[in-house]
């Protein structure tokens, strides 16, 4: 807490006043970054689009919330870290955030537009895929973070993709506009 | 190394006369996963075929070695928790591993079989997608090695196919024959 308190320019005192321990702190990380990720998915199944379109988004809004809005999302990973009573929590929050990504997947396959993929397979790729980036990201890197969400979300797509389906990727606007931060959006 | 050693129904004191303390251990795991991850991908840049089957051939082979061939292979994620002199010995393996994974990427560009794709960002999409099993993948799970092996190899390949390049995966014995374990091989 101490070194984390020294990082944030606080003293480990004020730290304590907000958090007990180091499992809260981790919790409320956590919590933060999957309240964001449920809202985003949430707005991207409500467009009026195609499934290819609606995965574009949900991977570059997915990109930016865990690398751009939340950075020291590392902590976002740490899932085995947490004790209970945390863990069980953020536990159905994170199969909440799954589920909702292999049923826009399944609608896909469904109306034709993915091929005939396993789901849970999928969104198990793409998931390893966007949790790796907090690994290796870095706002000073060579890539910016909206070269890094697109190259992301045409990868994602197009592995997906119905050999016979065209795919053009959406409007950089609206890909830039979809992950506004929550509190700017609701 | 009390715990480690109980679950691998060994004496504590037989798994310290391998390896003087976790560290050890835990650079051991790394290392023997790497040189293994770094024969195959040897293998398969080697065969006469396109980038498309090779890329195909080296994630179903990395999915098997981390997976069925390495189970605990988790350690392999562990990277942060390595101190020196081990870390820089095993992120320098793991680089060479990354490394070749563009070059054979950056081949398919070049042959026009992919798409004109950031190379590196590729590698590190397909990358974590690849790391993330281990922290998913059960033996007794729905799903057998082999169909996410395939769904894995068709989803990295098609996402970086170039929309006229038609696909067709390896036939299953080269893939399934591809990985063998090194001892086999060599």
């Amino acid at each position: 807490m101490r070194e984390i308190a020294a990082e944030l320019g606080m003293h480990a005192g004020n730290l304590y006043y907000y958090f007990e321990n180091k499992q809260a702190l981790l919790a409320f990380c956590q919590e933060d970054s999957l309240a964001r990720l449920l809202a985003l998915v949430d707005r991207v199944r409500r467009l009026d689009l195609g499934a290819d379109q609606k995965l574009f988004l949900l991977v570059t809004g997915h990109t930016f919330c865990v690398n751009r809005d939340l950075p020291g999302s590392l902590a976002h990973l740490a899932v085995e870290a947490l004790e209970e009573p945390w863990r069980g929590k953020i536990q159905s929050k994170r199969d909440r955030y799954e589920v909702a990504l292999r049923e826009l997947i399944e609608d896909g396959v469904g109306e034709g537009t993915f091929r005939p993929v396993d789901a849970k397979i999928a969104t198990l790729a793409i998931l390893g895929a966007l949790n790796w980036t907090v690994r290796w990201f870095s706002p000073e890197g060579e890539q910016a973070i909206e070269e890094i969400a697109e190259e992301f979300a045409e990868f994602a797509v197009r592995g997906l993709l119905d050999a016979s389906a065209a795919f053009e990727a959406p409007a950089r606007e609206l890909w830039l506009q979809i992950d506004q931060p929550l509190e700017e959006k609701s």
